[in-house]
């Protein structure tokens, strides 16, 4: 890594700016009594790596000075992932009673208070997407397209109903990369995209940038955490670990041992940190990548 | 009603157009083996009243006369419809086992398929109207950010919360009008209010006239709803009837009689009606809304 110090200040203060506008997406309204309301700000404030918001915010830094307009497509690629959060931990999904180092939102509100606020969560994200007033109308229809799309059947729905058939039965080696591809994969790749309309500077070089850099990221993520469900401090990582093999689930794990992964995951790392530009900005996404592969959380 | 059977022969060829439409949208496609696919195909196609969906194309007929821009939001708004009732229906919401005369999607295809053949279908909503290709951008975006808004936590996921608060603890008569405001009428608005943009021909005096129409209607239709779970034949209405009471929710019928209640749902229809403009168009708007008061499913 070449300045981790400025990349964990440049994540510090972009987590920063991004709770500040999901506060004020979130903020108590005349209504905000409704549990409804509580469960949204408590499943979206105040936790979470927010690593979607860094790589939209990243993106358009890539692109442009100025990462105002990245603010709304940087919250709604959190809000989009919170909802994905909150259904996956619930009793008939993953089961989890335990998030971001506090109960579930289920365990806190209810399985309908969770159910109804992971999905006022996904249409918020959405809207939020749709009302960037920073960009241009065709831009914003074009990020709300994507999002949808990576959100959806072909991206992260679709990932989810492969890993919900993973559990039940062995997947092979292609399912399992295509699992990944859409469960966590899509919404990268969606946060890298954003980030490059919200520059209104972007072109088909610079999306195709982004998709390369996105789909190598987002693998080794993933890798990490199979990896980390076997060997991280549940503490830490503020979640239950080792569900993976309780349930049978199929992971990389099934394929290979924990430093095989890893080595695969180290590959796809140098293979995304190839693709980047150089200067200040492709160094700190350079940065980040090595970071997604050696984080303990 | 002034002519029932051109009304009827109108929503019949509407249903089959949209119906048509959807198919497309949920088509059979690569990846169409997935269970996901399969779910989101058996709660939308084949079934319901397809209400919304007549109110976007004959808002659209009543300012323009080509309704095929309209098709892609009828579609959307019937899918958002269709995800509001999987999610309804699931045990910790409705617990609903029997939806438009066959087994809901939760009993059909588990909890978890259900889960997410709701979410999907919500997030494929949104995808298809910001991909109808017939109207500008901007106005796809002007529709985008109205379904997303009235789909949302101050529109139908509100109303839910306050019909979820309404189980267990009374509603006041405000309350319960707000509730049903959200729950019900905020999805029929938009369905009136996307007819109006799918015209390209929309302004801030039609926008009203489908405001003041669909609020009166989209009461309607709550207080006929309520009184059905009273009064109607289960099998007609194709799903469980007498829950309501079972629960101890506050409905209509919480403050008035079935006959105050149908009373009040005429003088709401005679003011939907009184807002509509002359000529073929707008009477088969009048005349659906007597329709909506007068159904027994």
């Amino acid at each position: 890594m070449k300045d981790r110090n400025a990349l964990l200040e440049r994540m510090t203060l972009d987590a920063a700016a991004v709770e500040e506008h999901l506060k004020k997406c979130l903020s108590p309204q005349e209504e905000s009594y409704l549990p409804l309301f509580e469960a949204m700000r408590y499943s979206t404030l105040g936790g979470g790596k927010r690593i979607r918001a860094f790589l939209t915010l990243a993106f358009c830094r890539l692109l442009a000075r100025d990462v105002t307009p990245a603010l709304p497509f940087a919250s709604a690629m959190e809000m989009m992932h919170a909802f994905s959060l909150i259904h996956d931990d619930l009793p008939c999904m993953d089961n989890d009673s335990m998030r971001r180092g506090k109960p579930s939102c289920h365990v806190a509100f209810g399985e309908a208070g969770a159910l109804l606020a992971g999905d006022a969560l996904m249409i918020l994200s959405v809207e939020t997407a749709s009302r960037n007033e920073y960009v241009r109308k065709s831009t914003a229809l074009t990020a709300v397209r994507d999002l949808t799309a990576f959100a959806g059947r072909f991206g992260m729905a679709g990932g989810q109903q492969l890993d919900l058939i993973g559990e039940t039965e062995a997947l092979d080696y292609d399912t399992l990369l295509s699992m990944h591809a859409r469960k966590t994969g899509a919404l990268i790749k969606a946060a890298c995209r954003l980030g490059c309309y919200a520059s209104d500077r972007y072109d088909e070089k610079s999306i195709g940038l982004a998709d390369a850099y996105a789909e190598k990221i987002g693998l080794v993520f993933q890798i990490v955490d199979d990896v980390l469900d076997v060997t991280a401090d549940e503490k830490k990582l503020g979640k239950h670990t080792g569900k993976d093999k309780e349930s049978g689930k199929t992971t990389f794990l099934s394929f290979m041992t924990v430093d095989e992964a890893l080595s695969r995951a180290g590959e796809l790392t140098r293979g995304a940190q190839a693709v980047l530009p150089d200067g200040p900005q492709g160094v700190l996404l350079s940065d980040f990548a090595e970071w997604l592969l050696t984080r303990d959380r």
